[in-house]
């Protein structure tokens, strides 16, 4: 577990604190999109569904906010070492937490549809377990990023495969039932499309969990795998 | 059009330069990546698709090297102004660059699979001009990237909807499909991926085009209409 170095200026370790306060603050409504997204799947609920398509100008505008504050504290403190790891670890993670409230939007535009047509719900199970995971992924990733925590980014970083695994299992769930029924096709598909974005989300979490690692240690762990990961964290 | 303004360093005139090269030089790494996985798939030819499966590790050695060129040029130079707007856009740029070759990489393997399974491919002509459409949009927007040219990104980013149109078309076909021939579900699945990752490389171009207005224009021009971005850009 690492902190932030104090440094002479003040207002310097206040800016970078406020970064670091909004990514989370950016991250705690994108976990929300996610939750409800899932909720309004499970419990039929267009209009929490609606709600989630709603929040995403909200990320967006973060996004872009955020992004400016990283250009104007490169621009003005010309920050080096940790703190330039920061900043270039946030501009990373705020595209990806971005891209995780997009993907949550689509589960959402899938529920409304799924509960329009009135469909079996039995392929749910698998769904709805991979959406646990993919929430425990993303919620455990910015956990990390706000304790800075490298061993706590490896070992969710190292969650990911399995999510992998479910997404496999349940396409050919999906695949088969699409077979037995082939009327069902068009709205399975629709599930099929929540399933994939679960499982990028995941992606998207693991990469914040790299933006983590690299922060904290100050190595590139991206296009290796989580074994490789280990040693170059723990070795 | 623009050009990188020249400083008293020649030094540092030409670290931006290299930078630039080898964003290309990434770039056109992707694109070759991109056009051979289509070709794979018109060729059935299994080899090429397994060349493009083998080149990711390139794309992801580069993304990491030019990751710690403009880190290190942040550090050492401390940019401020269009040259810090240009290293910034470059992180950007080769994060959608790398995942475009992610996206051409799951098109070689997808392509395999459908060789071996030798089914009907009378829906290939979407797909394949889907593809020709997601080449011309990567192409260009790298274009628009090596020239400094707003207009010609705000231009390619005006083809990305057509895309969207184009990826919704395909999907209903294939739906269809399915539901005539149950039994061909199993590898048209394998097709909506293809035409998923190129709906997908069509996104990640218009953001390199989006990153490109804001490197000349110093506009973040990101979750707008192109309707928006054009008064941004020509207003």
């Amino acid at each position: 577990m690492s902190s932030i170095p104090k440094h002479i200026s003040k207002q310097f370790d206040n800016e970078l604190e406020d970064v670091r306060s909004r990514v989370l603050a950016m991250g705690g409504l994108v976990e929300r999109q996610l939750e409800n997204a899932m909720q309004s799947l499970s419990n039929s609920d267009s209009a929490l569904a609606q709600s989630v398509i709603e929040t995403e100008v909200q990320v967006n505008t973060m996004e872009v906010s955020i992004d400016e504050e990283c250009t104007r504290i490169l621009a003005r403190r010309q920050p080096t070492a940790g703190d330039l790891r920061l900043i270039t670890a946030v501009i990373k993670t705020i595209t990806d937490l971005e891209r995780v409230g997009d993907e949550a939007e689509k589960i959402a535009r899938m529920a409304i549809d799924l509960i329009e047509q009135q469909g079996s719900r039995s392929y749910y199970v698998g769904i709805s377990n991979l959406g646990q995971l993919a929430m425990t992924i993303l919620h455990d990733a910015l956990d990390a990023f706000a304790r800075m925590d490298s061993g706590a980014a490896l070992a969710t970083a190292g969650m990911e495969p399995k999510s992998d695994e479910q997404y496999g299992a349940i396409l050919r769930e999906l695949i088969t039932y699409m077979m037995e029924d082939p009327r069902s096709i068009s709205s399975v598909i629709d599930a099929v499309w929540v399933a994939r974005s679960l499982e990028r989300i995941a992606d998207h979490s693991r990469n914040i969990c790299e933006y983590v690692i690299y922060l904290v240690e100050g190595k590139d762990v991206r296009h290796i795998s989580i074994a490789q990961m280990e040693q170059e964290v723990r070795g």
